[in-house]
């Protein structure tokens, strides 16, 4: 299993020659990496060096991989055609080629996503780093675990109680015609085998996310006002994805710049903007990622001896974060994040006592 | 009906001052402008006020939106939900509110769509200027008509003609299971309705993304290596959804910089880089917008009486465009953008006899 790194902020160019440098400090120091990038020509400026579809080592243990969505699109409708023609007797997609699929909003996201749990579930990496825009679509990337899995187990309950739900698994009369398509018959049990499957997926995302040896986000800001507040906003919009934020690279030709107060507790490490190519002083200036991300606030506790939730949410005020409860969750919002928190049974279900903000941390009692 | 504008390129907040400059100079010509910006705070630093999530007023003329997905979410979900009480006996969703919704990758794109169609239709604006990512994700949202459309026209040729199509539509044993259900017979026509309304809807965002007087994005760059790169590729991947790119604006201090065979045949226009609140330099700078999207080159052009289609991709070379003929469509993949052209009649079906790349037009015979 690999440490997943990405980083956020507003300076794309800046970013990318971050993610080199980390990929380079990382591979020096024996891990295997691969960074992972767009299609856009960025990355593969900075490298001078084209960039394949598939990952190609350009130092050792550094590998390289653009995602190409086109190309992503191709080799995953081969795996949605084969899951078609196990349930059902007549496929209908076999007569589509992943050639022509047009790309649609959100695959790209999707498909780099799944991209990375494959080349992490593959062994071969240490630390995968990925280029990505670094913005809140980055953030609903990495999301997507945690919102999709809430779609699927708030929409399983809602249709097995529906009257369409009950019907279709108990009549006598739709079961015949069910089995004459499908190669399974309608159970409780039967279906449930591939939303297992992609609930399995998901969960394994989520617990990935949660944990920052597996998961992690650095900030990269330059002094200008702007793009610290967009830093800021980033790294509140990603405690509600449950994103581990590790710390913070201010690229500035002053050292003396002081930023630590809007950042705090996290550490602030000053590196130089170089022209690109002259990667080592860069690289020496890199903090140590994988310690930082340890020691940073956890998104969310879960404190189930003291009936309380804590979620971390720097970078807002108590007016700008949204408290709410229903069916057997509790629903976070701030920035243009919501995050819909899936209690233990102890306290699923259970109404909210209290809540503060105290701190940068939202405290919800039960 | 309203000239949407919005720009593409690396540096956001450079183009967030364009997309502001751009607004303030239409304003000051008396056309109603609507500028339009994502939830994060760059937008409302550079105005140095709040942006509220309806639009407000700042200057005569000129107003303003924050497009909130959460909120955009929200309140499309009771459209949803109006439409399955319209068409299922027992609907399913009531119990679902929009407030706990979590928001998926594609999401954004969709919803900020939407909102931008919305308020077209209103008639309350002359001008709408889209401040969003102005990279890769902003072409998907431009391109959704076009792509969404493709899915509904091949998968619906497909369902219709498949066992599962022909037994729903004929069986006479499932018909009154389904009237139990739904509050319409499935015949051929009455599920038509709502797919007839969304192809409208699709049919008219392509209309006017091929039209310059309603659609038209400009690239900003500054003299940058990579930044110039970045906006070839984009200028390039634009024409693969068939977005007009009117024009370049530069952002540079120097004034005598020359990108003009960077970017031939468009104009590109010199404008200074300025600390923000110094408007009047900037919008002095800029060019006649409307005018250049009406002088720049169509992305696609259909001439049946030579049996030509012509695609203008500049920014690729021959090898990075690949050309394949599927089902009754021709594809074209050229970036990470793939487009498949629906063809008039007179053409549709008909085997390519010839295809060249000349002067970055891909020339196809039929």
């Amino acid at each position: 299993m690999a440490l997943i790194l990405t980083f956020l902020g507003k300076g794309g160019i800046t970013r990318s020659k971050i993610a080199i440098a980390a990929a380079k400090l990382l591979a020096s120091q024996g891990k295997r990496v691969l960074l992972a990038g767009l299609a856009e020509p960025t990355l593969s400026i900075l490298l001078d060096r084209s960039i394949t579809q598939d990952p190609q080592e350009i130092a050792p243990n550094l590998q390289v991989v653009k995602f190409q969505v086109s190309t992503l699109l191709e080799r995953n409708w081969e795996v949605v055609k084969k899951l078609e023609a196990q349930y059902l007797r007549t496929p209908i997609l076999k007569e589509v080629y992943g050639q022509e699929l047009a790309v649609l909003p959100g695959m790209d996201s999707a498909l780099a996503l799944n991209a990375i749990r494959e080349y992490d579930a593959s062994g071969q990496y240490d630390v995968i780093i990925y280029n990505g825009t670094g913005d809140s679509f980055t953030l609903r990337m990495l999301g997507l675990p945690e919102s999709l899995s809430w779609y699927i187990r708030r929409f399983q309950r809602l249709f097995v109680n529906s009257d369409l739900g009950k019907t279709i698994t108990e009549s006598p009369l739709i079961q015949p015609i069910i089995s004459s398509f499908f190669n399974v018959n309608w159970t409780a049990d039967n279906f449930t085998f591939p939303i297992n499957q992609a609930n399995n997926f998901l969960d394994q995302g989520r617990v990935a996310l949660a944990d920052p040896q597996r998961v992690a986000a650095f900030l990269v800001t330059t002094p200008d006002q702007i793009e610290v507040a967009d830093a800021r906003y980033l790294w509140g919009s990603a405690q509600q994805i449950g994103l581990i934020v590790g710390g913070v690279i201010l690229v500035s030709p002053e050292p003396n710049i002081n930023l630590s107060e809007d950042f705090a507790p996290l550490s602030v490490s000053i590196v130089p903007d170089l022209p690109s190519g002259d990667w080592q002083p860069l690289i020496n200036a890199l903090p140590n990622f994988a310690e930082q991300a340890i020691q940073a606030p956890k998104p969310l506790e879960i404190d189930i001896h003291n009936r309380e939730v804590r979620l971390f949410l720097p970078g807002f005020d108590k007016n700008q974060v949204k408290l709410t409860q229903y069916d057997l969750e509790v629903t976070v919002e701030a920035g243009d994040q919501r995050r819909n928190i899936s209690l233990p049974s102890a306290l699923s279900g259970k109404p909210i006592t209290g809540a503060k903000f105290l701190n940068s941390y939202l405290i919800i009692s039960f």
